[in-house]
């Protein structure tokens, strides 16, 4: 049930060679290590415990019957996540946000962006009157804890339908495909693919590309941290991503053959 | 004091005529008529009523002396951007935020938008220990609100530097350069320029483009609200966004030089 | 739509000359200028921005089909209000209500006292089991913005109750009267119509008079904020409200023929 | 330490006799029986169960050292109250403002009034850099809370004031005078004083009288529950109200005699 | 209505005399002076006001028809309780939670605790859909709130009980037995009985006891607040407690009769 | 770093054969198997992994330099707890609690009680002004939840209390002793030995005993869950519990000296 997946190349032609490099001595266009720990919880209708190199996040996929006030009667599903962080995930502890008594942005911000994304390839119609909640809590988090919530986040969801089909409690198959995501970043001017915290903390710009398994954008989200970047740069920087989330792509996929 | 100006065409090349067409009766690539009026408020250090056709959000630029504790003594200032909604500035009412004792999730990510995309072109160091606070109350929303408040926003950033600099209160030019916004999306298939409400609502895929007055990227974000998009696509709306912001930063510049 | 009406001379026999007189060279019982754009927002039932001088409120009257759920099956209707101020209406900035989570006791109080004014002239019955509620935005604040609140909202509530007429979905005429409000004050001795911010921050006493179209008194709140008073200054701050409130009739009637 | 007082007749001319009359056999211009219990805590520096009739409030006035933030070093002191009510102070049991997370509006809007109202007699300067918080919290409610609150408020502020007196922590007399409140209003068509929880709810008119001990108006709040009222109406109801203060001053004095 | 009692000695064999004693001359294994004033409120369907030496708390039980939503159509009834303190209940006055806007972890537990006790007596089918809370609040404290408030709460709940019996509103009995707590602890290494506020807080362990009328336990919660404790001492403790609670069952038992 | 340990039996002696049994096959004074994995966080001064049976809590110890505000000054160190669950740690999803903008009862109930019992072996003179947080999300839940945070907790403190030594941070040794914790219960009639979920949930009696190292106890919380309980259970449930955190207290040390 628990696979650990070597992450190989995203883009092995093209790779410049800088002097210095990267400090755990990956390739510009390379991923950390990824791996994927399947049902890791007992009582969840899907769950993983997903790892981008030192970034673990524990992912469980609940199912209920039934749908928001809002759909019902509507004969159509719903997929939604909630994204968190423990408060020792990171380097200093951080306040919890239920003892802040509120959630901040960011968080909600990622959210509402797992929800979007996984939602992309979701036929409501097949899922039926059913609703999916993807819990993404960020256990250690050493950047990227977004995309790699996204990547696990398909893998739990795919157990969770897997776990309605056996029950008989679909209409069709709710996965139009599969959904992965990276992010990008321009560091002292190279672009570089999967950016661990120290990489994105001293980041120009700093991209999240999540992607259909077929190879279409589903979100692009860049930012100019510092300065302002032309096309070119953006340009380049969507390769990156592009190939990342194939070779995500490939590793949900040997994951979920497992 | 207030200027009124009527958006031209964003790309006036290249424009293929639709059957159908739009709502308004605008080119796929032509802007909702842009208006800035300054110093709509008396007390405020720099204000604008800003409108992109039927949206019209009042910006007002605060100064205050000092900046937040975590940047004290450090010589360096700090921008920061406050949105929301008046409770009927939509076709139906909402209720307020502050009845509900908390701010939504898509407030925060729009105030953390619009803070970021002005940052980008300040210099701290010349703007000194001082803090500007943008507040953008969306007054009545027809589509492209954090567009607008971006555009909207430059303008009373650019007044209450001036005002700053009138007093003699800065320590150098903390502008950088300007920055404008715009929405684009596909909509039937066809990528439009400044989506109203009913296009927006209506979009296969919906993108946010800021960028600077010399025409780079400050943010993309790009969502694929129905099914995902390919590299062309994205492309195409990338130059329909690039031509639409240039635009409005020579509207922005006529509305300065009023 | 729009019209704009100068405030006549509220209590023209009986004025005495002071030396010095008020900072705007009004007399003692004139009002500042008054006036009423109806329809400023394109989707509300009704709506109006009044503005009392320098102090502009933006009122939107929300109709919604339906009461709240401790009135439902009564067959009567409901009115309520809410007021709120725009963190730079203000000569400093004050923090946002929704992101401080609560809101304050003043804002309370003065949606209560909206509410309750324009209630007074409803008939429950004739409304129907239809809910108006009144926003009252300030968008800037130069004193006397409860007052230009219940005036402009009576502005807007007469708007909506027509636009319900129109639809045939009234059992009657729900309105039993018309609203008007002013503040009076004695500063420095002398009592004042109308105060502004200065005058209203320096006054010994400062009252709120509430009054029918028929010159009926609906809400009196005066409060001594520097020594108490006594009886006939009391009686002197009635005349001068009710002067007052007879030429905000007269204003609000010639805003409605408009 | 504790003494009852059985008020006597508020205004003992002029007082007209209808067929039925109220309740318990008050006539129109009679007080409640009122009891002022001093001491009632053992440790607060100055405390009173104060009861109008039925209507049970407990005041403890509590002294700091110190004043507010933005009051420091200004050699000024400082008075503030809050005002709260017993879940069960009522006929039926109401939720806990602190179960809600937020005090309602009328909690916010007495709490006001009541500080207010003992400000008025306070000379700041006298009182030195200290505070003197009034809690009202309404143990049994049967109408006049806020008023009751008042009376026993200024007793137990008395008391307060006098505990820093006996420890030579005051500058000087803070007291420049003494308050009492009583409610007023016009049930069925007669004006009636004091009016209880069954007079209350029914009357068409309502209206609060703060008064100092020498006869002066601290604060008047009159609301048309019903219709419109006119300006002889307000001049009885500010007859009766004066009467009913002047009694009760008589009774805080006999208490504090006590 | 009312009865005071003095409490009689729990444990009148085996007390050890030691030099010092206690503060107030009691001896270790002595009750403070107990009383109940039952139908302290006169809307309430049961009330009493409970002393434990200057401890006082009213409790109110409310009755209401119907249970919580999670329990409707049950047949069975439900009781649960809230405890809250006046801000000035102790020595030093503390900030309301309904100002702070969240109840505190100590408050949560404590009206837990009461709940859980009282329901340990509760035949909730014997009850009926009908729903009991139980109001505990602490106008005076001195140590003991929590056990005062449930020896109270037991006599205002059998008050409710009889007023549901008179309306034969019951299915049959609801108490299978009655509740009385006690402090116990242990001060300067002597064990004693019913801490006051000074013995409590220089406690070395502290333990609550809440036992059935038959003298079986309901919850025992001890605490080494300075250094664990042996299970001799705990042997001790429980023994204390058991007498306590006896002695404080033949009080109420006394209160009820009269 | 990382050790699993079988637990053994806590009370060889004297265990009576039921017939039926536990569901998992355990004796009643058997221990479910127990693990600690240190240094699960890579971040964290002190960490662990803990699991008794399927319940798993990540468990980890935070240091700052420094102390809370009131404890400024004193030389004395802190200690505190923060507890809470994921939302699909249980069987069900519950709603996080940063959602709902409030920590629940329960939630504080258990914070609370690992705080004090981790504190009891705490010398704050020797941890300097140092604090130490140890925060307890548990990732599966099945019973005993509280009790596996105390056990782990005392592990992960025991790490950075080691962390601080080795910085040469203290001022002696902080730590006076271990602590362990187990729950007990009656369960159909039999006392019962650290029971799961489903054993909890139908148990008559519940109890937590925290214990020293060196068998004192530290706290102990017995409730009443169905009915009242004798003496003689308590007794016996406390001989259970001294056997448990007995043997908690030999796997503590063994994973202590991996």
């Amino acid at each position: 049930m628990s696979t650990g997946h070597q992450a190989g190349t995203a883009d092995q032609a093209g790779t410049i060679e800088r002097s210095g490099g990267r400090a755990d001595g990956r390739r510009d266009d390379e991923l950390r290590p990824v791996s994927f720990t399947r049902g890791w919880l007992e009582q969840a209708e899907g769950s993983v415990l997903v790892s981008y190199g030192s970034t673990r996040v524990l992912v469980a996929a609940s199912v209920t019957e039934g749908v928001p006030r809002w759909r019902k009667g509507s004969g159509l599903g719903w997929v939604t996540s909630e994204y968190a962080m423990l408060p020792r995930a990171t380097n200093t502890r951080s306040d919890r946000e239920s003892v802040k008594g509120r959630i901040g942005g960011r968080t909600h911000e990622i959210s509402r962006l797992i929800g979007r994304s996984l939602r992309a390839v979701i036929d409501y119609r097949a899922l039926g009157e059913n609703t999916i909640v993807l819990d993404c809590d960020v256990l250690q988090a050493d950047g990227g804890t977004r995309t790699a919530s996204i990547t696990g986040a398909y893998v739990a969801l795919h157990d969770a339908v897997e776990w309605l089909r056996r029950r008989n409690l679909l209409a069709g198959d709710p996965l139009t495909g599969s959904v992965a995501a990276v992010s990008v970043g321009v560091v002292g001017g190279t672009p570089l693919l999967d950016l661990c915290y120290t990489e994105d903390s001293g980041a120009d710009t700093d991209m999240n590309v999540v992607m259909s398994g077929t190879g279409e954008f589903i979100e692009v989200q860049g930012t100019a941290e510092g300065r302002p970047f032309d096309r070119a740069t953006l340009d380049r920087l969507l390769d990156l991503g592009a190939a990342g989330c194939a070779e995500l792509t490939r590793l949900q996929q040997a994951a979920l053959a497992g």
